[in-house]
C-alpha cells in the first residue's frame, strides 16, 4: 500500500549501492556515456559508464558529465582486458568513482587494490566456479550473465534461468542476474531465482538518453525473437543482432573457419561503426536475445518506472 | 496457512487436465515410460509417457501398466515425425489416453481428429510465431520450451526467460514453459514470466522410476554446470551430455562437417544404447543444462513435494 514499491529493506544490492531499487544499467560499449547512467540513476537504477570503448581523457569526460547531470550513484564497468586499464582506474579514482563493475579478465588483480581505495568492487561471471573464485577475491557482489545477453558472452552457453540459482548456491554475496531482462517479468522470475538485482543492458540501450546511433535502435525495436545468435565461438564468444556482417561470421564459422579467420573477417572498429555511427550492414551490432521483445524506445525514467510496475503486477498474481 | 500449496483455483493448467499441480512430468524418449508417468501422476503432476521410442505394442504395455499403477491423469507425448504415428494414436486412443502432447511436426495434422476424439492437445514449441499457429490450429495449451531443454531443440536458441513471456503475449490459451527448470525456484521464475505450468524433463530422468539406465542416472548427478551443450545444429539440433560421442560430433563440427557426415556420425540406436542400456562412452545421452544442478536421485513423490517446498520459500522471499 501507500507509496507502492516493493519492500527493499532486506534487498542487499540497494544497500551496497545506496540506490532506490535493485536495478542496474549495464555498462555496454559505444552505448553507456554519462548522459545513459546520469539518466537511468535519476531513475532510481545504478547508472553506469561503459569505459570499454574510452581511452582515459573521454571517460573523465564522460564522468564529469554524469556527475554533473545526477547526485546519485554512479559506476563504471571496465573490461579488465583493454589496454590501458591501469589509466582509467585512475581516472576513476580521481573523478571521484567510487563503485567498479570489472568483467573479462581476473578479479584477483585489480580488486585489492580498489578495495584499498574504499571501492565496491563487483565482478561479472557466467559459471557458478568464476563466482565462487570471485567472493575469495574479496569482491562485493557478483553479475552472473547467462547466455542471452548481448555482446560478448560466457563459452559454456549457461542461461539464465540455469545460471543464476547456482550461483547463489556457490557464493554468500549478492548475486546481480544479467542476460534476458527487459520488463518487470524477467526481473521477478530473477529475483525468484536468488538474485536479489538485475543488470539490464539491451533494454537501456533502446532508451532516449542512450548513445546508441538511432539507426542501431531502430534495428532494435524492429528486432524478431530470432534476430540474434551468439557467434565467434572459436575466438570471442559475442551476440549480435543478424545482418550483413552476421551473415559473413555465419558463413565462415559453417565451413570451420579459424579463430584467426575470424578475426580477420572482424577487422577493427566494427562495433563502433555499426552502434554509435548507424552502419546497419558493415557494424558489429552487439545486442541482447531479448531485442525480440523490445517496441519502443522510451526515457530512462519511463522504462525504470514501468519496469516497477511489470514486476508488482508480474509478483501479485502469482500462485500463493 | 492450513494446507500450504498455493492457491490454485485459478489456474488453467490444473483445470485443463485435472492434476493437483500446474506440474508436467515430460515426455523422454527411453526414460519416461508408464512406471515413471503413474509416479508423477500420483505425486500429483501430469505424468506423460514417451511414445517416441516405442513401437504401437510397447506404448500400449506402457499404457496399461501406468493405468494398473494409478488412477490420475495420464498423457502421451507423440513426435509427429517418427513413423508409425497414426497407429500410436490409435493405440492410445484404444487404451483410453485423452491428453496428448504432440511435438516435432505441424500441428495442423492431427489436432482436428484428436479434438475430434475429444482429446485435449498441447502442442510442443520453440517460438512465439508456432505458438500461435499452434493456437490457430485448435490446440488448448502449448509448450514453450527454450534453449536449456535436453534433447532436440529449436533452431533459434531462445532461452526460456526470454521465450515465454513472448509466448504468453502472442497467445491466449495458457502457456508451460520447459527448459531449465528443476527446482522450485525455476518454477516461481517461470510462472512470474506468465506460465502457468511447467513441464520438468531432465529432473524426473534422474529419479527412483525413470526407465534411464543406472549408468545415465548417475551421470547426471555427476554433472556439473558446463556438462551439457547443444550439438548437430546442420542437422537436428539437440542438447547431450558431453561424453566420447559427444566429443567426436564437437570436433567434426569444428571443422565444418556437413549434416550428411554429422547424421552418418550419428548412425542408428545411439540414444537407447546411452540412455535405456548405460553405454557412457559410445551413447548419445540426452539431457538438460540443468543437469548440472541435479545432485541426487529421489522418488517421484519426494520430487514433487521438494519442488512445492522450494516454490513457497522462493515466492515468500520476494520482495512485495
Amino acid at each position: 500500500m501507500s507509496t507502492g514499491g516493493p519492500d527493499l529493506s532486506n534487498n542487499r544490492i540497494v544497500k551496497l549501492f545506496g540506490t532506490r531499487l535493485p536495478i542496474i544499467q549495464a555498462g555496454m560499449v559505444w552505448v553507456s556515456g554519462g548522459k545513459l547512467a546520469a539518466s537511468a540513476a535519476n531513475a532510481g537504477a545504478l547508472g553506469i559508464i561503459g569505459a570499454g570503448s574510452m581511452k582515459p581523457e573521454l571517460l573523465k569526460q564522460h564522468i564529469e558529465k554524469a556527475k554533473s547531470l545526477t547526485k546519485k550513484p554512479l559506476a563504471v564497468n571496465l573490461p579488465l582486458l583493454y589496454h590501458g586499464i591501469e589509466d582509467q582506474i585512475r581516472v576513476c579514482l580521481d573523478s571521484g568513482i567510487r563503485i567498479f563493475f570489472t568483467s573479462a579478465g581476473s578479479p584477483k588483480k585489480y580488486t585489492p587494490m580498489l578495495k584499498a581505495n574504499n571501492c565496491i568492487v563487483v565482478h561479472v561471471t557466467s559459471t557458478p566456479e568464476l563466482a565462487k573464485k570471485c567472493e575469495d577475491a574479496g569482491v562485493d557482489a557478483v553479475v552472473a550473465e547467462g547466455f542471452e545477453a548481448g555482446g560478448h558472452n560466457g563459452r559454456d552457453e549457461i542461461t539464465t534461468l540455469v545460471l543464476i540459482p547456482q550461483v547463489v548456491d556457490a557464493v554468500k554475496i549478492p548475486v546481480i542476474a544479467a542476460g534476458g531482462i527487459a520488463d518487470g517479468r524477467q526481473m521477478a522470475a530473477a529475483l525468484c531465482l536468488g538474485a536479489e538485482g538485475v543488470q539490464i543492458g539491451s533494454r537501456f540501450a533502446a532508451t532516449i538518453e542512450s548513445s546508441a546511433h538511432d539507426n542501431f535502435k531502430k534495428a532494435i525495436v524492429a528486432a524478431t525473437p530470432a534476430s540474434t545468435m551468439l557467434v565467434m565461438k572459436k575466438s570471442v564468444p559475442v551476440r549480435l543482432l543478424k545482418n550483413k556482417f552476421y551473415d559473413g561470421v555465419s558463413k565462415l564459422e559453417e565451413r570451420g573457419a579459424t579463430a584467426e579467420e575470424l578475426e580477420q573477417f572482424l577487422g577493427k572498429g566494427r562495433a563502433k561503426a555499426g552502434m554509435l555511427d548507424g552502419d546497419m550492414d558493415e557494424g558489429e551490432l552487439e545486442i541482447g536475445q531479448v531485442a525480440g521483445m523490445i517496441k519502443d524506445i522510451p526515457t530512462c525514467k519511463q522504462l525504470v518506472d514501468r519496469l516497477m510496475a511489470e514486476y508488482q503486477h508480474a509478483v501479485s498474481r502469482l500462485p500463493n
